[in-house]
């Protein structure tokens, strides 16, 4: 695995899952493969869970982690090409990832979208610029459109929960205060298509998710009619594609609760966290047993760890064979 | 130890301040018994000689160190139950306190009072709430009411330089810029008592600390009278109880100096820092070979490992042991 | 080595070289020496690569380490004798330096200028105060005057990239949007001299260097006559020494660009970073074959851990042999 970026880095994803559970498990030894290289952690955004998650998953294979908050004001960097520097950016991506490039063997990042322009969102700028510029393989930890491991923490938390070959996965559009980066709907959507599970997508009129990672779900304007008889229901909240990355104001009655899961009484609850309880969904349905939002929590060190292996055995691999025969 | 919050959870003090000075003078090995065990230290507020100590200790020991700081505004938590989450408070501690108890063994946490509601800084919300929801074994780096930490290190340092079995000791009032937490002043008083030496506090009228943790204490508004053959004087400023966190403004006479030590020859002056030099007590006592106020930090260092140590023995056994027997 | 904050600390410049390009090779195998001591990293700034890269180090020789960002407003020092500290500043440096020396076997610390009074600059109180209160070693991570692992890591590029014994190395000033600090150029100047190359310095009237750091080197205020056959051009900007600290503003002409080297055809271009594109030099300079900015980068790495392993022999020899015979 050279890249991790997106589902089609993952190569078969029952096999990835299956790993991660071997390592859970403890059937799978962790091997200390990582001794001796070094990951630097990017952060142009706050993060918690995928700090933690990542630097244990890192150091539990042996590797060395340095993490970088590059969020405070004071340390913008400019990716225009043939800019004059004379503003407020003090460093251009060209030095800052070329110096990234020279100290780590292998780069996380995370940067959100801007929100503001969909096109350069969608171009990954920011990401294309790092890999290019550093020269080293890049992990998302959450990009302007994906978020890799957060959908195979998802993947995992399903595969242990499932008590059918295909279950029926609901990704539910939900109210929020403001308005939310696009990447974690679109990065569920894509996984569970891949994975071959039965994707239904509910959202208001106007919130359309972007084709390219929805392709093959149904999608429906009826909450109820997607709830009925699903064995996951995913809640979230995105913005608008159009307008691009404007609030949905309308509709508190989106927000899940315990009585609309009438017609899924085997349902569980699903949301990568942060969550806003009785806005998002109901508190009570959080505290249920239905609720896996903890698990999925716990899965994001496997599905790091299990990542991090694979990139690394491709690092050693590339250094034992480097023209690739 | 199954946790650390108060002086309750520290069985014998006389134990545990001999078992860290065995350690501090090497002739306790120190077993690297925490490796594979995962620390979780959470920051609701700043830290620099807690973060320290504490950090190194548990990396002496062997375990896993990693390190959250939640004190940006960015990440408020919500504490309320069945709130509806629409304000500026992203998590509640429910979710974020699960979290971190997938992640770690034990979890240490700093959260000061609000100095705003006396009764809900003296229940512990945020200790308890994160205990209950983390499900983890807590280790307090400064409570709402307490800081063990500090007054364990305060202990051994008395003990290594007391010259009689039961020492005077006495805690002095000190004015100071703002209003400060009444943790510290608790802690020493409460420590002090079960290790049966002869505490006098001493404090204008209005300055009164809370009657559960002085009981047993000679306590007088006249600071000369307290000061006469002490053998330590503890200098710490700390709010009024009522009107509860307020400032008391109008006592710069209460400041220590050399003068005011004339009655106690052998007096060592103990600070837990930072201080704020010629307001609290005078620089030159500071400067003096009476201070031991460095002495005190450095112990933090053997009260953190010991206590530590205590709570991975715990943890062995109950894992040994689950069922209690 | 006792300590680090000058070249003339470095004793032998050209043995310092070719032991860290040893290091580089992997001809000298890097013995883990430092295990078992504790290194502080102490910055009164911000920092991204001398954090990066002296960390790396450290844990590279086997050292534990612990970083303390002081910069926030919060944790401001005191620095005055005898002052009431009835201000802002909430700790003295007498007990902050003497806790790090309690808990450190080693400092390194980052403290700019305050480009307000030259002779308080000058006078380096920061770090003489951090030395003196804690009593341990002091490693430079660039002060009010000196930034000598630059330095080191400078001449280890030049001695990699030089095709004569005797180099034409030229520091030429550069534009800026603000007034910086003059220890790069100082220090880059002190070092070249004292390995006996061929220093000319560059700057327009009014910007001159202080006379103790440049002795030797054949200053000029015509940038082209400087640039003739230049081996190495170093960019860097810089403020006034009179008035001190002030912005030169008027010279964008001085901006370095692919024309003004036409008489250096041979010239590598060398900057410490961050740059500021076509405001300081031409971005199409930085991007081409004769920018060495991301080698001088990645030999941060191996001037810090050459400098650490000098001092931490020293910490052995001082140990086994405390009395200096």
């Amino acid at each position: 695995m050279k890249q991790f970026i997106s589902v089609t880095d993952a190569g078969s994803i029952d096999m990835l899952v299956k790993e991660a559970l071997a390592m859970k498990w403890g059937v799978l030894p962790v091997n200390r493969l990582g001794v001796g290289l070094k990951l630097g952690m990017v952060f142009l955004n706050p993060s918690l869970r995928t700090r933690l998650s990542t630097e244990m998953a890192a150091k539990n294979l042996g590797m060395e982690v340095q993490v970088l908050n590059m969020t405070s004001d004071s340390w913008g960097l400019e990716f225009a090409e043939d800019v004059t520097m004379d503003g407020d950016k003090p460093e251009h991506v060209k030095e800052a990832a070329g110096v990234l490039g020279r100290y780590f063997d292998l780069i996380a990042l995370r940067s959100f979208p801007g929100l503001k322009n969909k096109e350069e969102d969608d171009s990954e700028m920011v990401f294309r610029a790092f890999a290019r510029y550093s020269g080293r393989p890049m992990l998302s930890m959450e990009s302007a459109t994906r978020h890799p491991l957060q959908s195979l923490a998802d993947l995992i938390t399903i595969h242990e929960h499932k008590e059918k070959k295909t279950p029926k996965v609901v990704l539910t559009w939900a109210p929020h205060v403001k308005p939310l980066p696009r990447a974690v709907s679109h990065s569920f959507a894509e996984w569970v298509l891949a994975a071959g599970y039965d994707l239904h997508i509910a959202h208001p009129p106007g919130l359309e998710l972007d084709e390219e990672y929805t392709r093959g779900a149904n999608i429906t304007h009826d909450q109820n009619e997607a709830l009925k008889d699903a064995d996951f229901v995913y809640v979230k909240s995105w913005s608008k594609g159009d307008p691009y990355g404007e609030l949905h104001k309308e509709d508190e009655n989106w927000m899940l609760n315990e009585a609309k899961l009438a017609s899924a009484p085997n349902a569980r609850i699903m949301h990568c966290l942060p969550a806003r309880r009785n806005v998002e969904l109901s508190g009570a349905l959080l505290d249920s047993p239905r609720s896996l939002v903890l698990a999925q929590a716990e899965n994001r060190l496997w599905s790091a760890q299990v990542v991090l292996k694979r990139m690394i055995e491709s690092i050693h691999n590339e250094a034992s064979n480097p023209s690739g025969y």
